[in-house]
């Protein structure tokens, strides 16, 4: 661990700040409490950033209450989990009005990158090109601005995967979800009809406007049990996470194959991992040759994550890499969760070591903006306004994604999260060593910080983790998952350790 | 028109831009040429705007080409209509690389409300809430911020449409339309399962997670011919304006009843087009009760606008409020193209004078962020989580729809907009009269300046227009549509006027 504490390649977030930012006030709940001294000797991100979590009152306080009745009002609050004051907030630590201040490993469901109140991002967010973004939003397919090339290529586009050069901007993950999944329909169909060139038959027009096939296809995306694609209605009838995510709501009649439930300490079941893990792709094969609406797509995430975190090794993508090529299906990649550093490689399925990249990889969340990349120029619709919308996309959150972009790279966040990772993870496995009942098939070795593991009583865990200065979130029926931002360091984790001791205590 | 030409109570844009901003270079294409002096008296919502369009080379031009290129390596631009130029687009005029200044009448798809380069935007967007909101995004569901609720009260909800209290905020048009169908068949499944407090059956929760009936029931929208609501997966579904837009995506078997098609000029077709409406209903009423995927909600635009510009008279509106409640079926009306002002009324389905108000009312594009109204308790789902998403709309997009809010009530630019709009069709009245060829089917009359006729050249005129410096859009296969902003003035539609007489003259 001494080279993780030494860590001093890492030069703090404020060093670039502005005087005039300087004067500005992300800072006050920070400057508020005591600043942090570090014992492992690790120069910290954000210099200001509260040294611990400060718990005042129980959350939420009454100041919270109020707030919250309030809220009631106009808006649904039976989903809130804590009333935030973002103003307040400065790097992995999230503030309310009561004036608690918890370390944030939940990240707004994974989707905080570089830590809240992030000089770098206020930057970017007070430039004259992100405020004419802003006042002045394109419709990007029909007039896009003279600068739309160029943010695509500083930004988006440097961080694209081995392979694929290209984007198409969306807005959120269901909808880059679902325009890939457009992308696949539209690509499949042109094969069928003997290439790009071929112009749509009379009955394929006629019958599309009335939602009929061969215009409007009886094909399928296949996807995974406990998967997670977004809400939308083409994606949620890939989504297979909960029935409270589908309930009521119609659904394509597609098809979904077995997704290998692994065994912890996987050291222990290799056998039956691989047995799993084929036995998978056996299903995912059958259901390409012989679903009666045939998959044009296979969509997957490299660590299902609403799902309850289920991993499957590196060998398991390969062999879905070979089946879809085997069998002329796409292979699109779901890196809404898992993309942007979490897992200690800028794309999980960098992890993987495939021969041929995935035909799409859609990302959201920690981008701050979303879409899919893709490289095969077949992906290009054969015809203008067959992928198309008003806005596609938004170039205020393209430019704040390669402002995230350039704050990971200067800080080498990827690496970093990979390293803090792997002692966050080895002091989870220390405590389920202690607690073994309390820390179950703890997950994600080697992943960055993206691990997760159950526990028997994981609501009350949740719930019990703000009462010790924790935020911290759930996934599935039973995990606790981890998903702190990539600034998170080796002190935030001693903090987080100590924390769920005390948690699992008492 | 004396009235209108006084129009002394106007006051000018910038006189509220603090001397900070106004040293900051929005206004710089503006400075470049004549600024205005309106032979009408009218004072100019923006003083530094142009006197009129400037048109320097054909478009695009030589360097717009060379960008258009670029940006084809990496962006589809077979849809690209104008490479544009946004910080140097000052209020109706959009710039483009090569110099060229055109009055903009298509607005980035009917999507930009009060003006390029709005000061009182600009304001909005270097606020303190705005960067934190930009920087500090939420999920909203779980992590809300604590002004959410002041927001809410003091933007989007203070335009609600009458008798809608409520708001699910989104992320665009077609989302918005989809969040509202959930609602919709949530609400319908409750209803046939007895209630709220009624829990989902053994059944219904396993053969949800199957994309099976019941738990994925098999139920419609009902949508109209020629509709347009958008191109996701359930949205397009209920779309169909082109085969375009549908060609090769999946779909539901949801009905389509017939859209009236009027007749015009509507004073000399009144006993055939109220015909062409009953007939229209009673298909509705067919739809509803036999389709064999019952409808739980209809959706339709106050204006057919992507299919075509196609109107139906408030009696028409007020049969189908008629109709959904006779079958109690929920009505939604989809006003992302035409709310926010530009028919002269805050909502387009403030015309109709309706006994009992839609069940829900979906909005974007000049709202610059997107959602559902609605005002019925049974509208928000028995349990929370059912209708949710990480991020569940933007609040930076939130705060800049209440500038925008702010901006037309300080201009008072729905009434505005209603005057003016009677000016423009009045002057396209007296061009049909004189080209009766050219100006077909005018329609639009007292629905402020969201007016459309159809030409018999339609591409080549919209083409033309850009060479006698107007940007322009089209809709459906005939229509030239205009979608002016809220800030269009009577001096810019004698500019239109004057340019629309050129192309047909030429």
């Amino acid at each position: 661990m001494s080279s993780l504490r030494a860590a001093a390649r890492l030069r703090p977030i404020a060093s670039r700040v502005t005087p005039s930012l300087r004067t500005q006030r992300p800072y006050s709940a920070a400057a508020a409490v005591k600043t942090s001294s570090e014992p492992s000797g690790e120069q910290p991100f954000f210099p200001n950033e509260p040294s611990g979590p400060t718990v005042k009152t129980a959350i939420p306080g009454p100041k919270s209450k109020a707030a919250i009745t309030e809220l009631d009002k106009v808006f649904d609050t039976r989903s809130l989990n804590m009333l935030a004051n973002y103003q307040e907030s400065l790097g992995n630590y999230i503030a309310d009005p009561d004036g608690n201040v918890l370390l944030d490993v939940y990240a707004q469901i994974a989707s905080i990158p570089v830590g809240y109140s992030n000089p770098a991002l206020r930057e970017a967010a007070t430039s004259e090109q992100m405020i004419s973004a802003l006042i002045n939003r394109p419709a990007l397919g029909n007039f896009p601005q003279h600068d739309w090339a160029d943010i695509l290529k500083t930004g988006i586009l440097t961080v694209a995967p081995k392979g694929l050069d290209q984007v198409f901007t969306a807005m959120a993950g269901s909808d880059a979800n679902e325009t890939a999944y457009k992308a696949a329909f539209m690509w499949r169909r042109q094969h069928e009809r003997g290439g790009a060139h071929v112009e749509f038959s009379e009955e394929d027009i006629a019958s599309s406007m009335l939602n009929q096939a061969p215009g409007a296809p009886q094909l399928s995306i296949l996807s995974f049990k406990t998967a997670f694609h977004g809400r939308l209605f083409g994606s949620l009838s890939t989504t297979r996470s909960k029935p409270i995510h589908k309930l009521d709501i119609p659904a394509f009649d597609w098809p979904q194959a077995t997704f290998p439930l692994l065994k912890y300490p996987l050291e222990d079941h290799i056998q039956e991992n691989a047995k799993a893990e084929a036995e998978a792709l056996a299903d995912v094969e059958r259901l390409i040759t012989t679903h009666h609406l045939p998959p044009c797509a296979v969509v997957v995430e490299p660590i299902q994550s609403e799902g309850g975190d289920n991993h499957a090794s590196p060998a398991f993508f390969r062999g879905l890499r070979a089946l879809t090529k085997k069998h002329n299906v796409l292979m699109i990649v779901d890196e809404v969760q898992t993309g942007v550093g979490a897992t200690g490689k800028f794309w999980a399925h960098d992890h993987w070591n495939l021969d041929t990249p995935p035909d799409m990889v859609t990302f959201s969340k920690k981008a701050q903006t979303a879409g899919y990349y893709f490289g095969n120029p077949e992906l290009r619709p054969n015809k203008p306004y067959r992928q198309f919308n008003t806005w596609m996309g938004d170039p205020a959150r393209a430019l704040l994604f390669r402002a995230i972009i350039k704050e990971i790279e200067r800080l080498d966040l990827v690496n970093h999260t990979a390293k803090v990772g792997d002692y966050l993870y080895a002091g989870i496995e220390g405590l389920a060593k202690q607690y073994p009942g309390e820390f179950q098939n703890l997950r994600g070795k080697g992943q960055g910080t993206f691990i997760a593991f159950d526990s028997p009583r994981r609501d009350e865990f949740l719930k019990k983790a703000k009462s010790v200065g924790i935020n911290i979130g759930g996934s599935g029926e039973r995990a606790v998952r981890l998903r702190p931002m990539l600034v998170f360091q080796q002190h935030h984790a001693d903090i987080l350790l100590d924390a769920m001791e005390k948690i699992v205590k008492s």
